[in-house]
């Protein structure tokens, strides 16, 4: 499959519609007056299990043929891809193997067993993760949905950022996190393709700037050690989504652990919602005011809402 | 004025549109097999100030003619009613002069300031409370807006139900907590005067459940030192608010300290949104099924999301 288009994004619309929310996108005054700019949050907070990741599942899910999707799904990942494929698997009635680290946090294996997923424990290695994950794919026959670094997968993530046109058609930016590079390239292929004047920026943690890094090199930079309390933007880019980003995106601009902490308690405190730190990393792009933005009508897809209550980073 | 119809409720629809946020409607289907029942959540902690009571604030301000406008508008109040009058009063561009009792958090009276309400304080006691409002009023010719016993409040405060309704059409029964009434009361119009088959019940906390025991007596008994978390519901039933609970609401039900902790965690878990404890008592009413919603299709009007993000009741 050649880099997708927008008829690929409108295609994973229209099968994933009956099985997502169509989230709602909200305003904030007090957010506007602060940042001097409108800004339009669409809240994939409040998406099924709580992140845009169901999207992109969901369109992996239900475009396997019948003979493929008979022996179920499989991945690994401890975060909400995890959970994600689990719903989507369940919604067409198959089974999801998930390969999870065995320090994975109680709340999260709870939550991908919640929604029926079957996991597999392993060392907290990214080698023991693949292998792990070949063995289960081996012995069940299941089909691997990687959680970013594939085309189904990139393009049901552009999903929000359509609705979010439809919603407010005169945008003139968009700004999505980046980690693995899923949602931001989706994003970037659905505004780029829509209007060739809007523009799409992607925000990354300070301590996790492998992307700024590479697209700066010119070809893909691991993520080592990432430092950051945006925990969902730990991965590395990928070989599919890196050239879309390359291409369509702007620029990637770095938010300190500062501007993301900050940007995460005001949306909980103004806007009502409940997002993860990885989301509240474009809120903190606005706070720093790296870029300019004065005045202009600007898209946030706010990734994600889980994190443990019982532990708020301000707390 | 007489007791207010429907038609009170779209006449202030029309009026107050411009200025409120139309909050969305959001579903959660983990709560639904929780609690048996279609659940249809109306997120006024989405709107502006973070509650309903900009609704009827908003009502009762542009309700005004320019006469009674000119020296601005008053009210004793230390929660949300405050906010909301505050910014209202600014979209109208008078002052709103607000007492509130010197042991009032000062994340509450940041708030009211941060709208441009002017403070005056005053001892801690409702008699305090009332004498000081009346001096203020008296001092600057302002207009005193009750923070429910007002019908342009009340059906100010049914716009949100009416919202709901033209969202969710074939709803069966609608819940909201109670406290003054003002809420309930609005919604009970709304819902009662469309469909004599939406039945509507008041959420109240065990531990203010004064107006459980007014229902039961006949006549208004006051809220006495009430201990709930839920700090928007300590106030009485008013003259107004009581008369049209009684002919328009099935029941009151109470819900336990615990029941309201318990819904107000689930719903900042699993619909991702924060709610104050006195949004949560309609969800602990689900929880504590005293009364058979089976199956039905219920709508909870959650009615704000105002609190100390430093301080959370579970923490």
């Amino acid at each position: 499959m050649t880099e997708p288009t927008i008829d690929h994004i409108y295609e994973a619309y229209e099968r994933i519609r009956p099985y997502i929310h169509r989230t709602p996108v909200i305003t904030c005054s007090s957010l506007d007056s602060r940042v001097g700019a409108e800004v339009f949050l669409k809240c994939e907070n409040l998406q099924k299990v709580g992140a845009f990741k169901f999207r992109g599942a969901c369109n992996a899910v239900f475009s396997l043929t019948e003979e493929q999707a008979k022996h179920g799904v499989a991945t690994h990942s401890s975060g909400n891809h995890a959970q994600a494929l689990a719903l989507a698997a369940r919604m067409r009635g198959i089974p999801a193997f998930i390969v999870m680290p065995n320090t994975a946090p109680q709340v999260k294996k709870d939550a991908v067993a919640g929604y029926g997923g079957m996991i597999t424990y392993c060392e907290p290695t990214l080698e023991a993760r693949q292998t792990t994950l070949a063995v289960v794919a081996q012995d069940t026959g299941a089909e691997i949905v990687h959680p970013y670094n594939d085309y189904k997968v990139i393009v049901g993530a552009g999903t929000a950022a359509m609705e979010l046109l439809e919603d407010v058609p005169d945008i003139d930016v968009v700004i999505a996190p980046v980690g693995g590079g899923g949602l931001i390239s989706g994003t970037a292929i659905a505004m780029t393709e829509c209007s060739s004047r809007i523009r799409v920026l992607a925000a990354e943690p300070e301590l996790a700037d492998d992307a700024y890094r590479s697209m700066k090199a010119g070809y893909i930079i691991p993520s080592v050690d990432p430092g950051t309390i945006a925990d969902g933007l730990l991965s590395s880019l990928g070989e599919l989504t890196f050239p879309i980003i390359k291409n369509r995106v702007e620029a990637i601009v770095t938010v300190s652990e500062n501007g993301i902490l900050e940007g995460m308690k005001y949306i909980w405190e103004r806007a009502k919602i409940i997002i993860e730190p990885s989301a509240a990393v474009p809120i903190g792009l606005l706070f720093e005011k790296k870029i300019d933005l004065e005045g202009l009508r600007v898209g946030v897809i706010l990734s994600g809402g889980n994190l443990d209550l019982d532990r708020l980073p301000w707390l």
